[in-house]
């Protein structure tokens, strides 16, 4: 049966919604921004507290512009308005969607030109780590028919959502428990034999149970002694005695991802899986204690490689050992040589170490932290040292 | 237990993908492009068969290339590289990802400089019902550099996925028929008094256990004979006597969506909710009745339009009467005044008449149909005539 985790309160209150929007605006200010337009869900649902899954229809654009002053205004279809009503979002405009000679472009242009100058410069989703969600014909349009420039706000936005709140971090955190329990209680209800897909549907099903509101993110993949990827799968492929069975889910719970991966052996396996295990259980240690505030993202990098490549990695195709989580199954800052982002407070992180250690034979672990002021605090049940058995 | 379905085969076909491709190209090289270039996941998906969930991280780009004349180009990530060298795409080049100062431009702009050029235009995913997925300030950065010109390759986009293949109208087809199947078992599965957000669990759990691979679209919402919204939701509002049930479901196989809805009387529910949902069930075969090759988008429209309006409707915040679906929840056409696309064999449609008959009272009805040459047929199980009843 599932454990008892505390179920934390869905959705955040006015005054955090207050808090968020006013640190943005000091963001924005110090930046350079009158505004900032957001477009993409989790941008969307950070500063309004909106909640759909009807992003998955393509068809219409939604806006919530953060001014510099003031509350957020929602410049949204009709089709969203009793939901936003809902919401701290007390200016709320809307027009008929969709239309396509028109569809937002001329309400979301009054709405910026409305608003007080300072800057000359609004902020939009333009860089690293995002995409605009409306046609980028609409978009020129917009701008170069608009009183301001329209520039890269990615940076600002990343600056703001990259530190969590307390709240934002309980949210993880209970996700990170339920997935935690799940993983744990797999062993007992898969068998040798089974398909990564079975396993796939019977961990998402138990995940759902547990109270999770969604799996958008469960990869899974079985191999002689590990795998030769991480992100792609379910196959069809049997799991085999000698495999190491890999699966990694980003589950959510209002709107909060957890992203963390676990590894098992089916049956016995080599050796040389037990020991490389064993050097990423220790790697995983490391990158742990390294993620202090005042670190930088590459001396988190620099504590796993270490022991990675002492202990043979031949190759790592992830491309990073680890990155930001939130209300996006990966966010910045990453784990990499460059990266040169400071680890402050309230971070939340992936800590993932992974190593190629002989041709297509990957193994990869995975664990998520939350940075307090004495260092990291696990937000997921440690991975058990020894592998897991399917049998 | 679960109806015994007839499962598709997952995938395509090496030659479906060399119809797709051929197909593509005649209607590029029709509207004077040299080639598409495609970020977006199903885009991606439609030309090459990669299938992944790791589109939740949107930290690194990923290009599909289809070239005027031969076979599709990847270039991808290397964490990709091992899926992608499972499909039938043979050309895939790869970059270490993320690598911010290029993540994959140059390569990108390379792979596009070495295509033959007879138009010197390159269409992209700019305009409707689609949302570019890469960084603009790179798109626009590839765009200035490139020696072809890059314009709004969405409506190509949309004529060459508007009309369905046979292998995609059979995955639709199940995954309708497994959601029709969870519906109708609904009933003896939720009671008066459980939450919405019960509900939507336990359908979920349900669809995953007949086979579905995901559920990323289930708003769910009751209201005392009808509802003010039908795209958000479920909330923790208990149903009660007197409500109309209202469900949603995108749910997918293999990559293709199912996109219709079901009503349910939360015990005795008023007259007028009766009368509204029999004028509904009537509008429903009116638009079915409509959707014949030749026809418009619009003809459907006016079909279900006039039932509704004899009804008494006072309004309808969707803006339109239903659309096409396939590999995305909503696609292209919408069944509206003024959208005035040709309905044409294969095409996979939905028929949804809603109608708001008293204020924040709406109901709305929805089924999905293939158009073959004598009409349409029906992929759904037909919605009951009478309310099914929860107790």
């Amino acid at each position: 049966m599932p454990t008892e985790l505390k179920i934390p309160k869905r959705g955040f209150t006015p005054a955090e919604f207050e808090r968020r929007t006013q640190r943005a605006q000091a963001i924005m200010d110090a930046r350079g921004f009158d505004a900032l337009l957001l477009t993409a869900p989790p941008n969307v649902r950070y500063f309004s507290g909106f909640d759909s899954q009807f992003w998955e229809s393509p068809t219409r654009p939604w806006f919530i512009v953060v001014p510099r002053e003031g509350a957020p205004i929602a410049v949204i279809p009709e089709i969203g308005a009793p939901e936003m009503a809902l919401t701290w979002i007390k200016d709320i405009r809307t027009w008929p969607a969709p239309r396509p000679e028109d569809d937002g472009l001329s309400l979301l242009a009054s709405t910026i030109g409305g608003l007080k100058r300072k800057h000359g410069r609004i902020g939009a989703e333009l860089g690293r780590e995002m995409a605009l969600r409306m046609p980028v014909v609409d978009f020129l349009k917009l701008r170069d028919g608009l009183g301001s420039t329209i520039e890269d706000g990615s940076p600002a936005i990343w600056e703001i959502r990259m530190v969590k709140t307390l709240a934002e971090i309980d949210h993880i955190h209970y996700i990170c428990q339920l997935a935690s329990d799940a993983y744990e209680a797999l062993p007992s209800q898969i068998a040798i034999g089974e398909s990564e897909r079975e396993v796939v549907r019977k961990l998402r099903i138990d995940i759902a149970r547990r109270g999770a509101d969604a799996t958008p993110f469960m990869p899974a993949i079985a191999g002689p002694g590990g795998v030769a990827q991480i992100v792609c799968g379910p196959h069809d492929r049997k799991i085999a005695e000698g495999d190491i069975l890999f699966i990694d889910t980003g589950s959510t719970f209002d709107g909060y991802f957890c992203d963390f991966d676990r590894n098992y052996a089916v049956g016995k396996v080599s050796d040389d899986a037990h020991r490389v295990h064993e050097a990423l259980w220790q790697a995983t240690e490391a990158g742990i204690a390294a993620a202090v505030p005042g670190a930088k993202t590459d001396d988190v990098w620099r504590a796993m490689a270490k022991i990675i490549e002492e202990a043979g990695a031949i190759g790592n195709n992830v491309g990073r050992l680890g990155h930001g989580l939130g209300m996006q199954l990966t966010e910045p800052p990453s784990h990499r040589l460059g990266d040169g982002t400071v680890i402050v407070e309230n971070m939340v992180l992936t800590i993932e170490p992974g190593m190629e250690y002989a041709p297509g034979k990957m193994i990869v672990h995975e664990e998520n932290i939350a940075v307090t002021k004495d260092g990291a605090r696990l937000l997921t049940k440690r991975a058990p040292r020894q592998l897991p058995v399917i049998r």
